[in-house]
């Protein structure tokens, strides 16, 4: 079975989806959970769903690493016509996961205790973000 | 077919599965192999198997790109209850691998030559890390 | 089905493979598509296939973050017997992806309107690289 979940985004942030992935793959047996995110200023990610902080930290650190395309340590970079948030970005999802793959067993995705699944948005302006799903059976 | 691989880790470093990942496939045909790690301050890892020293490299650059949260440079972190290595752990989950799918032919991982498979451990205490494995046939 | 795609290069860059992947499960129904590089200093990678400047760029910051071992800030590698840009690739293979899941409906990978899928070179000298391809039916 193929699936398509929508995600609005409004500028950088974590939006969960592991409850539409639960959804998805509920009732289905064993098998897996194929993910994957058909844009590339924009990733899957698997974090901690516990400590907000987390996610706030892991967005600082993105931030910390790939500098805006206006910042003077990015100079350098030749791709400015889509606005100095949009070569970040891309290089953000070339760093961050574009397809996950999950277990599931008796209907049910094995994440551990504390993960959960997110769309990572990196652009600056809302999006609407398409997820690509995929169960094959075991 | 569903399984969960148990490696107990001591620190920061790299363990092979790629002994139990050949185990789990093999006799089993031709299909896709899944490896996803039910954690996130720890990862799975593709690397080269052949001099050491590239692992030990690896890690030092890790920790040179993230200090532990307690060096100056990481002031800004605000995650900081569960230990300096916490944060951290959790920027690394998300930059290497969560999951993994490798092609599998007559019953043996279509891995390269100087390739074998590890779990990362990211954080400074021990900790039992689970490996939830999957084969889907084609 | 299994098979592996071959992809000569030439230097740090992007070869893109969207063409042979779409090759592979033309005819196929719906499924999923993996596909695993079976080398670890060469990556897989799905990015924006219209300006060739996001690739230029993305490279560029590669270098940036992770420099040559004869530049004076990586004194500190061990791992030079394979020449000052080897671990420099083990380092970018363990950031971007070793292998991709990609949903399949229809015979057609379900990729974004602005997505394509590269092999990226990391390494000086030319090489053939393995891509592994398996096609599992949902």
């Amino acid at each position: 079975m193929i699936d398509i979940v929508l995600v609005d985004t409004n500028g950088p942030g974590l939006h969960e989806i592991t409850a539409e992935l639960a959804r998805f793959v509920g009732g289905k047996g064993d098998g897996v959970l194929t993910a994957m995110i058909r844009h590339s200023s924009a990733s899957l990610l698997v974090q901690e769903n516990a400590d907000p902080d987390v996610q706030h930290d892991l967005l600082g650190w993105l931030d910390r690493l790939v500098p805006q395309a206006d910042d003077a340590r990015m100079g350098w970079i030749t791709h400015r016509v889509e606005g100095p948030d949009d070569m970040p970005a891309h290089i953000k999802a070339a760093m961050l996961p574009v397809s996950l793959s999950i277990p599931v067993r008796g209907g049910r995705i094995l994440l551990g205790r504390w993960q959960g699944v997110y769309v990572v948005e990196h652009r600056a302006m809302p999006h609407r973000r398409e997820v690509a799903l995929a169960f094959t059976r075991v």
